[in-house]
């Protein structure tokens, strides 16, 4: 029994170092992100966090700090799957998406590193425990970039250590996106892999000539071409075999990754485990793609997202985040030669440097 | 050209006259309900509501005051097809769902209802105008209630004017479910309707045992027996052909009721303005269920649900709301023969008593 004897959530609202855009999201200059505490009797603490676009934070705390709080207040934080199921129901009403999915993240993370922290053991191993090493791409939002700067970017992550490059779609005409992921294709090495992210820019027909005239590219991936919900249009675009897709982010419960599975619309299931509901789901959501003979890939937060991966057979890729993360935690991840791996620190192994997050607290 | 001067966001959190429960939720004592009110800049106000259990209202405040008020400010007031959809994608990353679909209810109303009130016009007529007559069901929450105390509150409802009672399912035992509904069936005249509805208290496979158990009692509809995003499950059970299904306040956009319409899960889809985005996202799940030759009915909130559904020709449906917001509004609704009357004021018609909900306010 590891009563839980207090809980801390807190928002910060971080700025991002230069302004970056993806076609549903627009220009970001920066995002909120919440951090949950929670402690133990023992004074153990398990730290958890989300992240989303600046001003939809207070709602995420606000969940967190009120009906979700109230759910854990002198539980067992080891019944994990049972607290998570109590606070997923109490706002279930009012819930199944949006703010709430985040709120439960922050939450379940926190309980899963704490859960880590009390045994000595680092996630990875925790949930199962596969390869610690995972392939890695750079996950970059460019899609306001010049072309040069596009170009270098890309270049600026294979000298990272990456071996796979992400750029994003969704120029004002479908020429000018193919004329740019063209010119990055051939920029970057042979061997070196591209993906695409149009980040729901197009109508399911766009989609089509927009995969007809990518396909040559030979891309790893296209992801969310269309709206995340539009279960009978990515099965259509799946059904081509013009270019495999990837999606998830905007998924926010296992039922909806069970819905697209089942519909044959993803070949890369892509949960993020700030948007849907933390650890607990994401691993459901792994599991699940395996099972039904798909890899499985990571939307943002590294960090914890390389433990999860770490755990699974079917691991694909890490998406390396490009929020920028790292410049307030201790030992953050390192890329060499295309991979991270997990660290054996116990639970995710995150330490925040609290001073630096300080100057960013707005709730 | 109304453009929008001013908009105030209000949280109220207001008492229920006695505890009830539903299996989803719970026991209820209160809700949550948030109030939208735009003015332009002629002076005119519109007001728009949407409701939730206690607790959950201050994120559904923080989304509405927040990232959806900036995008409104200032803005023409008349184009809401345009500015529901820049609502849903500045919230789509942390939405899709919960507070933000429950938010959006509250401002695309209150712009509805100004839209209305500028053009001298009632809702029903400005929707397209069908029959301001629409048939009314009471939508009883009393799956706590003693059977003596349940059986009293149908008959109450017939003694008010209904001819339609809507009774809740979910006790620990199916055995205790099947009596009571049975007992029920036999107290209320023939001549009226019965619903019940499960609130997702079951499995697909204790869905099944109750359907059969249910059948002889010639239910209008078994409501949400299964949890709401179990697509297969509800084709299935539909699929039986034992008892219609209704189903439709837990899904929060157009695209999951298209998803649950093109499973063949429901006979009955049920949108709530107040769930699902507003009367913009409403109207198309009717049109919807109309192409598709199904009926519609609603979930709550009747004062402005008796104008959208009095604009529909495959209206079937009002469930008179059990929340009794009546108490703080001029001019409430009324019950004859069962049905309502959709009013002929402006807009929604509904003027709230502000002075008493004041002492209610807590955001």
């Amino acid at each position: 029994m590891a009563a839980i004897a207090e809980i801390r959530i807190d928002l910060f609202r971080m700025p991002l170092p230069q302004p970056v855009e993806a076609y549903a999201a627009g220009v970001m200059s920066g995002f909120d992100m919440v951090v949950a505490r929670i402690r133990d009797a023992d004074g153990v603490e398990g730290v958890g966090y989300t992240v989303m676009h600046e001003g939809q934070g207070p709602a995420v705390a606000a969940v967190a700090d009120g009906p979700l709080r109230a759910v854990l207040a002198g539980e067992d934080a080891d019944l994990i799957e049972g607290l998570w199921r109590r606070m997923y129901r109490t706002c279930h009403y009012c819930g199944r998406g949006g703010p709430v999915a985040f709120a439960l993240a922050a939450l379940d993370v926190a309980l899963w590193d704490l859960k880590g922290r009390r045994l000595g053991a680092p996630l990875w191993r925790l949930l199962g425990g596969f390869d610690p090493k995972v392939r890695v791409y750079a996950g970059n939002i460019d899609l306001n970039f010049p072309l040069e700067k596009l170009l270098d970017g890309g270049m600026a992550s294979v000298e990272a250590g990456f071996r796979a490059v992400k750029m994003r779609l969704g120029r004002p005409t479908l020429a000018e996106d193919v004329r740019r992921a063209a010119a990055m294709r051939d920029h970057l090495p042979d061997d070196v892999e591209m993906m695409a992210d149009a980040n729901e820019a197009w109508r399911v027909d766009q989609a089509v000539r927009a995969m007809r005239a990518l396909a040559p590219l030979d891309l790893v991936w296209l992801e969310e071409p269309i709206a995340p919900d539009d279960l009978a249009g990515y099965a259509h675009l799946r059904s081509l075999g013009l270019i495999p897709l990837a999606a998830g982010e905007n998924l926010h419960t296992v039922p909806e990754f069970a819905a697209l599975i089942r519909a044959g619309g993803v070949d890369f299931p892509e949960p993020d485990l700030t948007t849907c509901g933390g650890i607990t789901p994401f691993m459901k959501v792994a599991r699940l793609a395996e099972a039904n003979g798909l890899p499985v890939i990571s939307h943002g937060a590294h960090d914890v997202h390389v433990h999860l991966l770490a755990a699974c057979p079917n691991a694909a890729y890490l998406e390396w985040h490009a929020f920028g993360l790292d410049r307030v935690m201790a030992e953050p991840l390192t890329i060499s030669e295309g991979a991270c791996t997990a660290p054996d620190r116990p639970g995710h192994g995150i330490d925040f440097d609290w001073e630096r997050l300080a100057a960013h607290r707005v709730g």
